[in-house]
């Protein structure tokens, strides 16, 4: 009866720290979406909460890494829940930067919004819906195990890319044609790698996942 | 006299684990200052040694990766060790993204190098010595558990980013001055934002390295 009451406890912990990564995944998807609207809906007073809710992610950040080590010094969990803690640790470290690039998007949004628009957008809020869907199905892979899904994930990252891609082209258009529209195309620029990183994040996530399912199961390491 | 030996067989473990990420990162560190070659000394053969770098250095994170599940699952540490362990786990995803890194400005560098020079370098070697230099002070400061030197590496990050700024203003000016400028301008600003990246890396792990020191200690938490 002990054990069992122990047995349970611990699959508590273990679906808590799934709620948790999903709870902060979704935040830092709102947060993606959020920080583009800065810019293309010329919101700057949005980019204060971007700012906020990046306080807010680095607190989850906080609170999962220590749910892992809490697992992973009280239970000692081996095989599967082993390698699930120790990417939900690596992950997390990803959620985490996707919230530092929202900061720098609204930040340079903000930036711009105070200027004449010279430079068309282009394919940018395309990129960012792409960015985010794939944080989501990244996040969804890992707690289900998807390795079909994280593998959908790796092939958008080249969509992804290829819109980034015809972004540097059309920017690099505009600013050839009129010299005033350079400091402004330089920070578009900027936002658009910001918006690649985020989907290269998300990419990560998903070949973390994909290892984590396929890779070398750790209970046939021989003890010593 | 087992236990011991099986203590004795842990901080072996322990030290090659040391001595594995010190080696990554030793290796990380030549192919920061060689991308960067690619680029001042126009020397493009270089880019191949580059890609053939990141394989090793992709290789090298997986070694370290299972070699921290293994203690983990074998050894089932507690208190320092548990968060020494579970930081190398995040640390070699940084040193392996700087590996990324090196491998884009190398190619970046390799495209700049068939056209002829309209833009200069400004900081960039500066930079990428500044940038070289805290990925190594960061792996030291973890290994040695030295809270100052990840303090000087936190600190140190604010010299890159301005110098970035710096690059951003001159390629800014050249760029507006000459058309024809734009289009290896924007490469060379890309390039800068790489090594940007590089001491972002290095700056997240000195983070990660003061909270391990001056964190919340595991031992403390209370067990179920």
């Amino acid at each position: 009866m002990k054990r069992e009451h122990i047995s349970k406890q611990y699959d508590e912990e273990l679906s808590e720290l799934r709620e948790k990564l999903l709870e902060m995944g979704g935040k830092v998807e709102l947060m993606i979406n959020d920080s583009i609207k800065v810019l293309i809906e010329r919101d700057s007073d949005l980019a204060g909460n971007i700012v906020a809710f990046d306080h807010e992610i680095n607190r989850l950040e906080m609170t999962i890494d220590e749910k892992c080590l809490g697992i992973l010094a009280r239970r000692q969990p081996t095989a599967k829940d082993l390698r699930f803690i120790t990417l939900a640790l690596k992950i997390v470290t990803d959620l985490e930067r996707i919230g530092d690039q929202c900061r720098n998007i609204a930040r340079k949004a903000r930036e711009l919004n105070s200027e004449p628009i010279l430079t068309p957008y282009v394919d940018l809020p395309f990129m960012t819906t792409c960015a985010a869907k794939m944080v989501k199905e990244a996040l969804d892979a890992f707690v289900s195990a998807d390795v079909e899904l994280a593998m959908k994930v790796c092939n958008e990252d080249n969509i992804v890319d290829d819109l980034n891609e015809k972004v540097q082209l059309k920017l690099l258009e505009v600013m050839t044609a009129n010299s005033s529209a350079i400091s402004g195309g330089m920070k578009i620029n900027y936002i658009a790698k910001c918006i690649e990183r985020i989907a290269d994040h998300a990419t990560n996530v998903a070949e973390m996942v994909i290892f984590m399912v396929k890779g070398k199961d750790i209970r046939h390491t021989t003890t010593h």
